[in-house]
């Protein structure tokens, strides 16, 4: 299966593209933030937003009474883009330096996703796998103030920069380092809350981020 | 001096946003991609770029060729996001799940910015201080492929979360433990290239990123 149209055809570095689905979704559920475009009176508007994938959709949610969830959910087009940083690329000549990078960009029309509690829960998994069972899951005020929406990942395409500098043949001479630094998203050692009962442990599901 | 308009001013959690030019240019400052979204033939677009500050502006820059820096540099109005990630929010309920966050939203008009060897000083020094005097700089056929574009900081409003999580009432008395995972991306051992000249060792202003 292929995401590729001619709007998410690549035109510039062509071979830095994909349209399949595993390099996509891959992206997708690495990815904690999306960046959520849409056309409001005409003009631009993009926000961060928790993102997460459910099969064959990205959902993301917010307060129903938030103007971005308002405008999106009304069944405006929507562009999403997802980018993670994976180095900074040192080349010989101020010109080749770039970084590494993941991104996708999916275009649709969100909608609403019927089951709101089931979105809670896979947004919950995504920040952290095993939680779901450990918390107070959402009650019906709770839910009522939500909007989840769901976007299909059917049209879209993913751009992938990885690896060394490359440099203009001549310039290989130089005696400028080059090379690249791994830049990663690490886990630090968790903060308890101030207000945490005494007597409960840091559990597996938060310790294992750390690994 | 303050960036609040009718269109900037904070509706959703309003004590967590800012507009003061010093928390937007230190968020700026930090992050290493914008998020740039405009209309394209009526429909919403948006790219992940490279950025840097200059002053009282952000600059971005691109081939010259590519699509969106031919829409952008006609003029177009730009939506500008760039969101840095502290770290995961876990509370004892799975509604109050959050992550800490600095983002920006910034509004206007992209401009050339005419000095183009100056701004890819600039974006080679965002990327890594100390580089420029170490690289070949640019030459002409480089600078003509190339288009340096520039957002004044004028319009727009920055969002922070951070801290522990906030629970209702009730829930402090439940088992679950609740705290942050902070977050950092985080500069690992540098990889030389493959093709590096045999004696060229790392140099200091690249060591120095893994302090």
């Amino acid at each position: 299966m292929t995401l590729k149209t001619q709007r998410t055809k690549l035109r510039r570095a062509p071979q830095r593209g994909a349209h399949d689905r595993a390099t996509i979704d891959a992206i997708l559920d690495e990815a904690l933030i999306a960046h959520v475009a849409w056309v409001q009176d005409g003009r631009p508007a993009v926000i961060p937003t928790l993102l997460a994938r459910d099969g064959d959709h990205v959902l993301i949610h917010g307060s129903s009474a938030s103007r971005a969830i308002r405008a999106l959910r009304a069944g405006l087009e929507a562009c999403v883009e997802v980018t993670l940083i994976d180095g900074l690329v040192l080349a010989r000549s101020a010109f080749h330096h770039s970084i590494n990078y993941r991104s996708v960009i999916l275009y649709g029309t969100l909608e609403e996703a019927p089951d709101k509690e089931r979105a809670l829960e896979i947004f919950t998994e995504k920040l952290i796998p095993g939680r779901w069972e450990h918390v107070r899951w959402p009650n019906k005020k709770e839910l009522k103030g939500t909007a989840a929406l769901k976007l299909p990942i059917d049209e879209g395409s993913a751009k992938i920069r990885t690896g060394p500098p490359v440099d203009d043949d001549e310039d290989y001479e130089l005696d400028a380092w080059a090379g690249v630094v791994p830049l990663t998203l690490t886990a630090q050692a968790p903060v308890p809350d101030p207000l945490l009962r005494e007597g409960i442990d840091t559990p597996e599901h938060v310790r294992s981020l750390l690994m």
